[in-house]
């Protein structure tokens, strides 16, 4: 754990440069717009430690599978997010010395990162070994007003010379993923253009064959007058093109960089027509010039905190750490582009692949459904749509048949990249994460029509795999499921796992009910639907009832819980708190197979059904099992602590969900896992988001209706939150006294406060909340 | 399954040359002698298909693990036994034309391994493109006579022209593992020399710098007069090295190339000794001569033959089969050197890193103990002791203590090297084998000293791991052990393998019985060792009895069967006769999850463990299980078919008896599993023999005593071979209507046959047999 970001409402501070830290600093302080994005790294040349990474979503190499044994069924490839051209590159040059902060003495240096307005700004004082000094200002963002379009002001100011300054401003395509798995590069050149101020270097990948244009528009000044610049003189280099200026300066002169990117890839044009498309994303640029884009993109990050913004009254690094969590899930995912999904590093790191996991369903989608409108949750939906075939085709590899489909562990394009069996195969319980996805989907918005539209065909697909899954047990009289990996991986290839057994015949009877609606809303679709899945109606349908009916839970009667697994109580009943230090975290300390013979769970596995299907247990039982399995879970996934917290939250253990809550909220921030340098830990941010607003503020939807139970942590005087339901836009405030809620709408609606209802009409309407009864 | 070998009593017969079979050829023309050994390459250049293979025991290299996911714990390397310098190697060149049999016309092509005398001899005739004919024939062996010494003779002779052969005899050492991890050579150059006909070339592998000098004596005739060969010229090659000799031919010549390898390894001499005493052995051989060190080859195998020969009357292709197994077994393993052990390719082939695994213990350990002296076997049991200290730190990496020991699943040095977790850290019953082999050896050769010197010590280590690694379980009131996986490798990470459980609770008695013996016999060795292990006798033997008394064993009580694991009978139960045929082998058509929860069997688990410990159950209860079982098995081991065939002998299925010992007889002879090419089972070959002398002759020792409980299959006329017990040679022939039994020592001895106790003279003895109740 490190604590060297300053605390500030609205901005990440670094002060002071530690090269030590570079590596990490380098993933909190990442840009990115949904389409594209790049580490923090620095525009000049750094010869310490460094992960440049650029990435453009959904540009992906399927990157040949390494294992130690193979096992039948591995997918042959994982796909990996790409490292892109690097187009932020400017070489700083003094008289012939390079201005490399590796080398240079360093005073003054800030990095901030300004969540409010989306933009990074660094400034430093560098002297070099020759003792000239420079002061540096520099800014850029990824335009969310223009995604296309990302910008840099390099700002280099002489303090005590004269001399010439060189300034080559260049795109590097000859770049490597550090994942590689044969230390091999991912691209090879198309083409390399200069046009006056503007390079265009257009670059294939291997085996996949996008094609991405990164241009650049590069004006220099001196004291506001601007300098020509030149192609780079010299041998070529492979996958490079770079301009070159020189100015006289001496003390007091000010040199102005501007640089625009734009980048384009044959994901969303013709390959003919890339450059041409670069051309005019680079002439709409420029014709706005750096400062009227910087507004551009303040405006619409404005727009974007009116929708999701957390505000914390009495806690200056809380406030800062949603609003770091906020900020990242949005410069992640617009919800703009069925095809994107939200990688777990997003554009802060190539760790896992970049491609798309459970945690999307689970854990993004709650944040998205509240925070942005209808069309960007319906989206990520609309992805696992896509890939239905593929997951059909997957399922077929595993011996399923009959539509039933598996979908992926880890994905780009709806094909299987994970190689690991206890994971790949085994970890199914992902299914049924997409399916409650869909459910949770038409929850909250109240739209039924994605079912007709996409929902159903899913809904039965994966209904048909878990049919084929289960199996009769004459011993156990039961339907039961065997050789599965539960959310918790510190088990694998255990039987009956609670929570999948729970979610299959969950899965079952919804797609049933699913069914019906669609049927009972528009026949004609459904028949379309039944004749494309060849749906045996009557057969299939009881089959499901029938199998959810009989599926087999273990449980414990002595204990009175759910037991994860069958044999779990036969393990050593050891609790978290008698762990030694030494031995956490257990992923490190311990080998792999007493992990797996311990008690111990990694992340909510009951507990995270449990909180699916809250409904359905009284809150007696739900403590039995929280106090049962929260005491025997290390939280070594960043997935599990939000879970808790938000299960706290409603068993009124305040303090309890109050600490979850920051194990979650300030992960990257603080470094807590020591492992913030390979990225940032993107979807695990929406957990923190839901630990306030379903966990604090206990905000349910049910019955088509909005629920909260709220509650203030000690710590806070008081949050307040902005959400969208079903149109309306609604700003929540929760104090210890009182729940305020402004209605932006023109109608009132009915909300449910501790259980009462209300109507609160258009405008704000504050009702006194007494929590006599709760002690924190 | 191919069946190109031609049967023949003492030959292996290949007529023909396939270039599709040559890689199976070459695998199962292999030669060995314990300390060296090589595949069946051809000596001239061979542009075709080819695995080259020279391969020096116990001289290995640690290759960098390469896994796809890192687990903790996960050893750092695999060893691997190395690819060595090939020093058969001749050019052979008729005006610039080299010989090559992947671009001549051949005819009359033949190879023999002539098993008796342990020669490889192969002849040919060649057309070159030119169309110049040669006949070639080329013997070879490695002596185990002298088993620092191999030799060859080539010769050549021109069939219809004149013209100069250009003979280039070479030794290369720039050869590659095929399994190598990451791509490497694991050699590098130490010193090339040339001495007159005599070339010396010293290869120090990487990492773990064993030297080898590879020496060779060429000597060239034409019509049995010498000619001279010399240096090559040109530019010297890295790692190899060579003399060449030219002379001139015509049709009725004969060309005559002796070749004689010398192999010193730093294992056994001082590194600056090495090319003197390469120097020493060539000298040796060359005094001797081809003929005369062929000669002294034929009698050493005379000796092993008299030691381990089994003759089959009426079936000559099972007579060749079984030969060749315990030619194989006798090529591999010598039992000279205490540091040296029985890969599962032996000389043949690289796969599986060459190293030593389970397989020793459980199936070679008996062959070795019937057939040859008892300081083999020995030789066996002390790898293992040597190995204790490095298994106590494979158990403390795992987080054991108190001197608990796990032997690793696969080792070159002691040290783990596999690095599949289900495997590597789960599948710990190899712990047991080690212990049983103790056992074993004592058992049958009544050496009980065996124990004071190193078994007990290693006793010790093994019960304090199981101590360690079972717990109690409140649930089922016993001790379970969690998280296993049994020889049945198609369940991973299973919960009370009732073979593991079964295996640890008798090493947990055994080793407090082999602590009490010690004590009776040698007081002071005994309160040495407890010293030196640091042993509380009175609380760790009454700790080890109790768990072992309170063992939780899965038993099944509907069909009266012990249970392969914990919710074995949750599985869906099918019958292997009711799998497709499409669907078998299941390893290669179905994926890893859906092996792993069907109730298919790869081998021999609840079996082998009833086999181990026979005299604990009755017929009744062995028959239940056997039928259970083997009605679930699929033999995707070649482990498996012959703990089968005993325990169907035992239980007079005598056709299932000689099916399953058909499967593992013929296995590499006709390649049937399509993996021969890789190199040859040599592990399984132990359990060929044992189908023959435990299976059908029944052999057995129980208080001190031989037994057999003979029958014969019905397609053999009669069977007999010879075995050593205590000191005694004897030889057992076995019919339908009689077994006889001949006495070579001088004292009588008492033998069980049939369970009736008889006396056997010196000589020969003869008792009928009736088998009118048992129905083959």
């Amino acid at each position: 754990m490190k604590q060297y970001i300053q605390a500030e409402e609205w901005n990440i501070i670094e002060e002071g440069f530690d090269p030590h830290l570079n590596k990490i600093s380098e993933s909190i302080f990442s840009i990115g717009n949904g389409r594209m994005g790049h580490r923090a790294n620095f525009e000049e040349q750094y010869s310490g430690e460094t992960l440049q990474g650029n990435y453009m979503a959904g540009v992906y190499y399927p990157d040949k599978t390494r294992v130690g044994w193979w096992k039948n069924g591995y997918p042959e490839y994982f796909a990996k997010v790409l490292n892109a051209a690097n187009w932020i590159g400017l070489h700083i040059s003094i008289d012939g010395e390079e201005l490399d902060l590796g080398h240079a003495k360093v005073t003054d240096f800030k990095r901030v990162l300004n969540m409010k307005e989306g933009y990074l700004e660094r400034t430093f004082t560098a002297e070099l070994n020759s003792g000239k000094q420079l002061k540096i200002k520099a800014k850029r963002f990824c335009s969310i007003a223009d995604d296309e379009i990302a910008a840099l002001h390099y700002q280099v100011l002489p303090l005590n010379f004269e001399g010439t300054i060189s300034i080559t401003s260049f795109t590097d395509g000859d770049v490597k993923n550090q994942d590689a798995n044969y230390d091999e590069k991912f691209w090879d050149e198309v083409s390399a253009l200069t046009e006056n101020e503007n390079t265009y270097l257009t670059l294939r990948t291997k085996k996949t064959a996008f094609e991405v244009c990164t241009a650049t528009q590069t004006t220099l000044f001196k004291n506001e007058e601007a300098q020509l610049l030149s192609s780079a003189s010299g041998a070529a280099q492979p996958k490079y093109i770079s301009l070159t200026g020189e100015v006289f300066v001496k003390q007091g002169d000010c040199i102005d960089v501007y640089k625009v990117g734009a980048h384009i890839s044959s994901m969303n044009y013709d390959k003919s027509e890339l450059q041409m498309v670069s051309r005019a994303a680079l002439d709409r640029a420029s014709k706005k010039g750096f400062q009227q884009l910087l507004k551009e993109q303040a405006m619409a990050w404005l727009a974007k905190w009116e929708e999701s913004d957390i505000l914390i009254e009495g806690d200056v690094a809380a406030q800062q750490a949603i609003r770091f969590n906020i900020f990242q899930m949005n410069q992640t995912y617009t919800g703009k582009d069925a095809r994107l999904n939200i990688g777990p590093k997003g554009f802060t790191g190539e760790k896992y692949g970049g491609s798309t996991y459970w945690d999307t369903e689970a854990y993004c989608i709650p944040f998205y459904l509240a925070t942005a409108p209808a069309e960007v949750s319906k989206n990520l939906l609309i992805y696992r749509y896509k890939h239905l075939q593929k997951a059909i085709e997957n399922a077929e590899k595993l011996g399923f048949n009959n539509g039933a489909a598996l979908y992926p562990m880890v994905t780009m394009n709806g094909e299987e990249c994970h190689n690991e069996w206890e994971i790949t195969f085994e970890e199914i319980h992902r299914n049924g994460a997409i399916a409650f996805a869909i459910f949770n989907y038409i929850r909250y918005t109240g739209d039924q029509s994605y079912l007709q539209e996409y929902g159903l065909e899913v809904l039965i697909g994966i209904a048909r795999f878990w049919r084929q899954r289960v199996n009769w047990s004459t011993d156990k009289n039961s339907f039961v499921m065997l050789g599965v990996t539960g959310p918790n991986e510190y088990e694998n290839n255990i039987n009956n796992n609670w929570y999948t057994n729970k979610l299959a015949a969950w899965c079952l009877k919804y797609a049933v009910e699913a069914a019906k609606m669609v049927q009972q809303a528009t026949p004609e679709l459904y028949q379309k639907i039944v004749q494309k899945t060849k749906l045996q109606e009557a057969e299939e349908f009881s089959d499901w009832i029938n199998i959810s009916d009989k599926m087999y839970y273990p449980y414990d009667q002595k204990e009175e819980v759910f037991l994860q697994q069958d044999g779990y109580l036969d393990k050593e009943q050891l609790l978290v708190s008698e762990l030694p230090a030494e031995a956490r975290p257990l992923n490190q300390k311990w080998s792999w197979d007493r992990i797996l013979r311990s008690c111990f769970i990694k992340q909510a596995d009951v507990l995270q059904g449990m909180y699916f299907f809250e409904e359905e247990f009284d809150l007696e039982t739900l403590r039995r099992n929280f106090n049962f399995y929260e005491s025997r879970t290390v939280h070594e996934s960043s997935l599990s602590p939000c879970v808790h917290s938000i299960l706290a939250s409603r068993l009124n253990y305040g303090q309890k969900a109050y600490d979850f809550y920051l194990r979650t909220a300030r992960l990257d921030l603080d470094d807590y896992n020591n492992d913030t340098e390979d990225g940032l830990h993107i979807t695990s941010m929406a957990g923190t988001w839901m630990s306030i607003v379903e966990g604090f503020a206990g905000m349910r939807v049910s019955n088509n209706q909005l629920q909260f139970n709220p509650f203030v942590p000690q710590q806070w005087k008081s949050f307040s939150f902005n959400i969208n339901f079903r149109g309306t836009t609604l700003n929540v405030r929760i104090s210890a006294e009182e729940i305020s809620i402004k209605n932006y709408a023109a109608e009132p609606l009915a909300i449910q406060v501790l259980e009462q209802a209300y109507l609160f009409p258009p405008g704000e309407k504050t009702i006194n909340i007494k929590h006599a009864d709760k002690v924190y």
